[in-house]
């Protein structure tokens, strides 16, 4: 496989990936923007920030956790209180059966547990007493936890960008341009916005493979205000890594686009980033987007179709060395 | 319509507006700063960041959110709890009539949301028992979330910024200038606080009607510090795209003018930004603002004036050609 | 007055204090580096941000608040259960006289608002349980508030800085120098320190008194860290504001000299910053700072001694036009 | 001893450490990137800010703090219900021994605070229910700062960097370079991430020993992305402070090489700092860091293997003056 348009470009070395391709054919970064990548070496508690963990979790997975805790620790509690004995819990009845004893001990623990102490059943007896305060310290303070995780859930700085879910190639002034579309989906609202697109390409060099890195100029590389869509426009010019390569030879190269997306949140009133990234094939040639805005009925404000955010029409490329 | 004047002028194309005018006669952004723009093809749980909404939200409805809530949820428990069975509440007499069960059934409930507890109403039996754990369980939840909320609301950067409610072009040294005065509304203090002005034209090109964006630049358009009020100076000179506009054609044009303030904020240690635009009909001609402060009685202090922000007096415009 | 030397300078536009002397021989910025301003014209719900007020209260007058708070919430239901009939709480005896009925509806009352809910007091009937209900609803929603404070008071970004109590100026080099000390007083780190000296003369001109503003360069103007303590010095060269001033015109002109610092907060990873000033009276002439860190015994770490901060010693200035 | 290559080189006096050398042989910067340095002359709690103290605390310690915090209150408030008398407790016989007294005295003052309330003790009289009152308000102010302390601690912003053991001197290129390795420990992901290494050596100079320092400069200084490790590489050419300098002057000027990393954390959206520093002792010459990742068995990711981060193997030095 032939470069010679490329070898003649200046690589970057710069963006904290090694030169080396470790991996066959897959992304370096994948699609939600996280590196591809596995640490091993320390023990898990060492290698885990558990607020990373809990804020990054889906919110069903989340709320299932801590449905698990509040289950799993009052069946805990329970046993404790049947092994200290039924009769240090004032309001059980000693004969009743094992499973009712273990109930309305799971149901004191729980009650303590949320501090809800309605008191028809109440700890008797030293050990029962010191273990019934312990478990509403417990409580308290799971409580305190699981506000302090809820609150870093809510107001965890996130852009809320949608991409295009390919990139296409598209006839642009002159000749031709790689395009990316990207649009914020929820009511948040981004100024100062900037745009990086970095390609990726695997060359073979002395028999080896390596990775080489070009940054991809962009026509408009910051906006202030992300009011509608945008459009991210490299002009694949004599200048652009990308200019004399073929759709194929991308593909042989394993190339993938990056892209970082940076700006400042009005809601949150902090910088958010976003990353993804457009492997080979997920790079559509000879396409436009097709406008996913228009007005409204009364024409007195404009309507975004986020449906219509990845929607392309053919379009034959210009004449160049593509 | 001519602009001949403005036709030589170099327009700008990173404000993240279109230029294709979507809107006849209506605002790019709204007088609270947000874009004028409606958002679809998304469902409605995918399109809104419930946080931003809830967070956004006047005070005293989400106050009314969070009672209707609260209200909600105590009615469907009670629901249960009679579905259950009232015979599963300790304390009440089944011999009351529905409505007494009902409202009991609820007091319960509110009860056990909030961790109240009395105990004067208990839960009996293994299914209304786990319907009240569960419900306890729900009412820490809410907590934390509620905590959450009104943390985030409590806590997110503004920058409480009034702007006067008209921009006015005044006399301004040997000719005129375009003018916005601002203030902190609030006991917050804002430093290195920086603005930018934004002029968009709508102008008919080859039949089409197209949005065009141009800097005004400002006099002074960084401060260190929003120690007392902030006029806004563009001076209006052959380099200002206003040069040679009438105020009819500034209207015809719809003409928009946007104000974007950036400061830091002193108590949040935060950056804070505001936006708002004044459109053509918003632009008094021949006026000028009027002072807003005055030395305090024991000539120790100044006092700024809010009430007086827009308040404008006549003022003949120089002669230019405007 | 005559400031010959001074008239030259050029001075600066943007500090965001206008140039109208409004207050007679007071401070532009106050000590604790608030600026001294009283605002009106609107009311003070518009003007007040409450989080800003109790986030910036003393600790004691914060707590004082909380717990009036809790008093009269407590006060005003306990009136409202003793206006629905003692009758409607179990476990109050009517019997009792108006002192001990209304201090039992008050501990009714505090038992529901902190939803301690021992239950030896309960609600009875319809309207006591509405209120009572409500009470506890309000008093998670208080709960939240005073939990979103407190932890908005403690995690406030501070510098903590603290600044000698005079400016001194100094022999330093060929010539002298205005220095004033700053050291971090608790257990935080600041990186990337910048300091920012601003001189404000109120200056005669045709009759009328303005206020004008000097940047005072600095010897050395950004730090990498603030390990130990920094001396600000400010070189009074020929370039100075301050060359050929004498002491007595510094303080017929009400000289001020205002100090800006902004650094970066390691363990709240946040930028933070803190302003203070000096009148002409609060600089000493021909005084040096003396050393305020010294060797441990065991000479294996360094010693701050923060109450040495503004030590000055007696120190001739040298020759030169002051 | 003699440093006449170094002589000429231009050191910087921003580092914000004094010039004067005041501890002998001893780091300024602490490996865990504190600076050595102690702080007296003010009392403890103007010098300490408490909320920095309980969040940079371990684990462990910060859980026994609040523990042992819950276990004084509740003596303290035991101590008063048995001061006002046992008879005041409504459900303890006043029949039992002082100890029984004093636990069960316990147990309603943890039910109180916790707000859990079983109700089975309850508080009779006036004196006693007004301190039950109190005792459940400082249970709910407490939990509001439990609840603020654990969030805080959660959420701050952290780098988790690790740095390899020592730094390394490795033959690079033509010549030598100065090698430090840094990797992210946890499930965090940096960007714009830059570094700095500062060297400071204390020189001999008229008798007096003086601190100087010199910026190393790296071959990439930053990289937009923290995606595997990253190896610092100062090259040893003849602009280095450290050319043609033995690794014996290096330890007879007692160096230290401080590294200080600062990127933007993207769960936290914020940016992080971390520093650490390599006295001569720590830096092994002749030797270079293996690498410390391999492709994934499946060959579709690539592993970081953080036990191997500081491993080096012999490597010998290219002829220099070194």
């Amino acid at each position: 496989m032939n470069f010679a348009g490329l070898g003649a470009k200046k690589g970057i070395d710069d963006t904290g990936f090694g030169t080396n391709a470790q991996t066959e054919g897959h992304r370096l970064t994948n699609k939600d923007g996280s590196v591809n990548l596995r640490k091993t070496g320390l023990p898990i508690w060492q290698r885990l920030s558990f607020y990373h963990y809990f804020i990054s979790m889906k919110r069903w997975r989340f709320l299932a956790s801590i449905f698990l805790f509040y289950t799993t620790v009052n069946i805990l509690f329970a046993c404790i209180y049947l092994l200290i004995g039924v009769d240090h819990l004032n309001g059980i009845t000693a004969a009743g059966t094992g499973f009712e004893q273990f109930t309305t001990a799971f149901f004191f623990s729980s009650q303590t547990l949320t501090t809800v102490g309605y008191g028809h059943i109440s700890p008797v007896g030293l050990v029962a007493n010191i273990v019934a305060a312990l478990e509403s310290f417990i409580g308290i303070l799971s409580f305190a936890m699981v506000t302090g995780l809820m609150y870093g859930r809510f107001s965890r700085p996130r852009a809320f960008l949608l991409f295009s879910e390919h990139a296409v190639v598209s006839p642009f002034k002159e000749g031709n341009a790689l395009m990316v579309r990207l649009a914020s989906a929820k009511n948040n609202h981004l100024t100062d916005v900037e745009a990086q697109l970095i390609l990726a390409f695997h060359v073979g060099e002395e028999g080896k493979v390596y990775t080489r890195f070009f940054p991809l100029t962009l026509d408009i590389k910051r906006i202030s205000s992300m009011a509608v869509n945008w459009t991210l426009v490299h002009e694949i010019d004599a200048n652009s890594p990308l200019w004399g390569v073929s759709e194929n030879q991308l593909r042989e190269a394993r190339a993938e686009v990056m892209v970082f997306i940076r700006g400042f949140d009005d809601t949150f009133s902090n910088t958010v980033q976003q990353r993804t990234s457009y492997q080979a094939s997920e790079i559509v040639y000879g396409a436009r987007f097709v406008p996913m805005f228009r007005r409204s009925d009364d024409m007195r404000t404009t309507i975004l179709d986020l449906a219509d955010l990845g929607r392309h029409e053919p379009a034959p490329l210009k004449e160049s060395k593509i």
